[in-house]
């Protein structure tokens, strides 16, 4: 089809040339200059390790199809550095927005500053997860307007959340998760399902081990992750590093227990390893206890590899929805299950501060955090689902299904040797 | 033999959820909070690197056979954050038997902090280090317990150092590449041998490669790892960083040398760029001419070398042992070394200081550091025997000897091809 | 031919072990000590990245060719260890000639610290480029000899742009791009072309897939590398985020467009997308206005881009060169338009502050900086022509075309399936 090709070539660079003129031209009337300050003193290291671990953690995490190396990592790289540049505006328009200093109590300028570049590095990730669960059959023109519309509306999110629900700033960028997830998912449903027993849809041995690679980076860089929003730093770090421990543990044992005889399944354990990172995130901050973070990790663990069973055996083939990596169970629903135990934890550790004397106050808290969960979880099935329609339309060339998951629709090969 | 699988099933899920229990009660009861506070400024990075090094690193660095690279790197990680769960443990009991504030001067309470991780880490290395030897032989069963059993054998060798031999804490610490290469060795000894022409057992080119990857980042995390530990932090990392300059062009050099034709040798190299950081580990902190330093790293990668051919050649088929993955002469000979420079090092700088004019107070320091290492040699090799002989026992279900170097035993492979 | 391998036997080791001795010699008696003092407070995580970057990132960015993976790495590992211990001595040596405290205003003692070694580090990035040139046609002899000529060449130039053209010492760091790529190109003219068919000399699915993951290692760590030698750098590394985002963006933009049916190709993203790091590396500490560094980003990868076309097509035949990495077009041509693009925002930025009244300054101050690009520009041509001259002389034994880009004829594989 050498005309679907043509129009391919016509979308595609424009699409991305128009883009990153409007952003070029937003940088010339927005940003009065480049901050040389540090926000604080040690915030650099932990830029790097969460550019590390989005651009190429994630960008070998989505490895896993065996025909499908370049695009994973590629398109995971160029809607990266699309995305961080869209929401570094974002997060500006939310600061101005919100009309005043931030939550953390640095001063803020208009300056571009690595700590806009890092909150923009966390809000990207939401776009990075919601991939996850098209790859290899969306398109890089789709892509592209995902992360868009995608960025958009999870913005309008937050304001939501911090405007109207008064949640303090730095607690709406951690649904990130949660919305990227469910986004995601909602989006995938709209996309035609692939044949059954198409062979490019599996892993092989070579791409599961690059997986395993970019895995394990996000693993380690996870604390700098859950690290960077919040005020209390090395309290974070430090649950953080316990949960995603014991989570490791459990993925290794629950994958065994769960396995026809007794072996490890390395997918399995790819996902339930980072749930205890997800499920964390919410409350890295203000756990006081470790055994509190290291229950959250076990939890986290157990619900990704119970999730992963009930996901592919029960949920998904009555829903018709193709999760290709597994977004729903490595991400969303440790997210759930964060935010749930967040609530619970906020309502005890104020219950216990105030001896259980203002209920009402403690109860109007949590029905806070509940409703700005409710939202966010709302927000993103209803947008999924709407941008889902959008993508499939004409004029954004859906693939066909025969297409699917595989890089020679995308790539040049002036290999001999085809086939990663 | 689905009753061996069955068996199997039985065995590593329950065992990992009881050791984890038992962490998880021990955490409940034993540590009141989380600490919040930095121990000193720069340490979120180094123990980043750690983290990442014994993580990452250690894993592809032992992904060297060619059909075990799921469980090189899987097992790895499993021990990796169970050992490290179980370390912190022991570091805090030695902190509390020790009685008293540490050596490095810093306030401690009983919080869990970013400092005991580290120290974890650090310990936890033996561990990895002794796998090594035993890679490809041990299920995970006899991993799980060895890693317990090791890390008891080690606290205690430790503990005796500090207690009985007053050697100052965070130079007991120092003696983990010892102990893990020795414990491993005797612990290799009671394993059955493989029959000789398996072709499981040879790396490949791809294999290889990894195991290259994960060689180059314990190479460049190395400087941090010998710097966590002691207080003069900069001299540590820029004597190990020279001494593993060096020991890598030595690596090239020796190499080519001692090869058949001339050609450079990948295993030997990979081994011998290393050794420079395991022979500076010792006296990282107190070298203060960087050419003393870059002659150890020269002798380091000396004795690797010539100990990869001897030990090839004569010891190993004596004592009817194989040490897989080499940790003998990687990391167990060039730490003899450096153990006894560090010797020859303070006696001759604090002989330099006095004058030479208090010779019995040498020679009892002398004395104290020469009876810590023999302490932990022997204590390596006593309990690395003690323990073979309890991992092959038929309760632990010993592998038989066809089922070795084979990650289709322990990990399903849905895919169609199957073979690293 | 026996006697070719058993005559390389005898030249490879002994030259380094020659070469280290020297360097240890020198080291005896150079140092008299190691500096434990921070040069600033956020020195070592910039320092450990660019370690990081040289070592590995570039190390597997120049994977590219199908049977060159050992070499490739290893050779790269080699050149950068051995070259960083001679540039500390070359820092050292300018730092003496200079005749006084740097720009920087730190105080300098004579001692090694970390501060030279990231130095050198960043002026060993010439020899590392140079070797992309002639990948897999240079034997390991002539890239150490390669090496050292090379490093005395770029401190030459370096010397004597300090000191008659009086360019800032950090800012003559920076042509370290441009030397390299030049040099590596004037040197790939003297080497004999290979064969036209030769099938060793392209890239397979997986070694591209190797590449890839260094060149996300390199772009990550950009911003860390143009950070450490200026002294404003936060606005360093936000400059160079910028630019690196925009010119990988731009660069999936212009591969789909240029390509025969809008597909991406591999390779050139790999080159484009470091474009913008390259570019904004002489300007990154001075601009204020993030879109001038979006700008320079979009425009190194255009540049690079139309390059890589028109080298190939047009350039490298005409002039009978193979630049097997294509170091031209991904590290020359951006350099070169990072060095215009310097120069005119200088006089820009000089003019608006002097309101355009000392325009004699102005363009005295514009011919310094035009006459250090030559004088670099044309000492890496003609030194370079030169080093290619001497290498293929019959003393150092260059390799004959048909044992070009092939790991076997320099390492010993044990293995049975031969082949990347």
């Amino acid at each position: 089809m050498p005309s679907r090709y043509l129009s391919f070539r016509c979308s595609v660079p424009w699409l991305i040339l128009l883009l990153q003129a409007l952003l070029l031209l937003r940088s010339f009337s927005g940003f009065p200059g480049v901050s040389d300050t540090y926000s604080s003193s040690d915030s650099y290291p932990e830029f790097q390790d969460v550019n590390h671990m989005v651009v190429f953690g994630f960008g070998f995490f989505l490895m896993v199809l065996r025909r499908y190396g370049f695009s994973s990592t590629g398109f995971n790289f160029l809607l990266v550095v699309l995305g961080v540049q869209c929401s570094v505006l974002g997060e500006d328009l939310l600061v101005f927005l919100r009309g005043g200093p931030n939550q953390v109590g640095l001063e803020r300028t208009a300056d571009c500053s690595l700590w806009s570049l890092a909150r923009a590095f966390v809000s990207v990730t939401a776009v990075v997860i919601s991939t996850g669960a098209v790859l290899g059959r969306a398109n890089p023109v789709q892509l592209i307007v995902m992360t868009l519309v995608e960025l958009v509306f999870f913005y309008v999110s937050r304001y939501v959340n911090e405007t109207f629900l008064k949640v303090p700033g730095h607690l709406t960028g951690v649904h990130v998760f949660l919305f990227g997830a469910y986004f995601g998912l909602a989006l995938a449903s709209r996309f035609p399902e692939p044949p059954a027993g198409l062979d490019k849809s599996r892993s092989s041995p070579k791409s599961e081990l690059f997986s395993v690679l970019g895995t394990v980076f996000v693993w380690v860089f996870w604390p700098s992750f859950n690290s960077i929003l919040p005020s209390s730093k090395m309290r974070a770090v430090i649950n953080t590093y316990l949960a995603l421990a014991v989570s490791a543990v459990a993925a290794f044992m629950l994958s065994a227990l769960t396995s026809k005889d007794g072996k490890f399944r390395m997918a399995q354990i790819r996902s339930a390893v980072l749930a205890g990172g997800v499920t964390i995130s919410y409350a890295a901050e203000r756990i006081h206890h470790p055994w509190i973070a290291m229950i959250l990790g076990l939890l986290g663990s157990v619900i990704t590899i119970l999730g992963s069973h009930c996901a592919q055996r029960c949920f998904n083939p009555a829903l018709k929805l193709q999760d290709t990596s597994g977004v729903h169970f490595t991400f969303g629903l440790p997210a759930v299950l964060g935010a749930v135990a967040a609530v619970v934890l906020i309502v005890v550790q104020d219950g216990i501060g105030t001896r259980w004397n203002e209920l009402s106050r403690l109860g109007y808290g949590a029905l806070v955090y509940i409703g700005a969960f409710c939202q966010t979880m709302s927000t993103a099935l209803i947008t999924g689902l709407i941008t889902g329609l959008i993508l499939n339309i004409k004029l954004l060339k859906a693939v066909h299904v025969s297409k699917y998951f595989d890089d020679q629709f995308y790539w040049e090969f002036p290999h001999l040797s085809v086939g990663f």
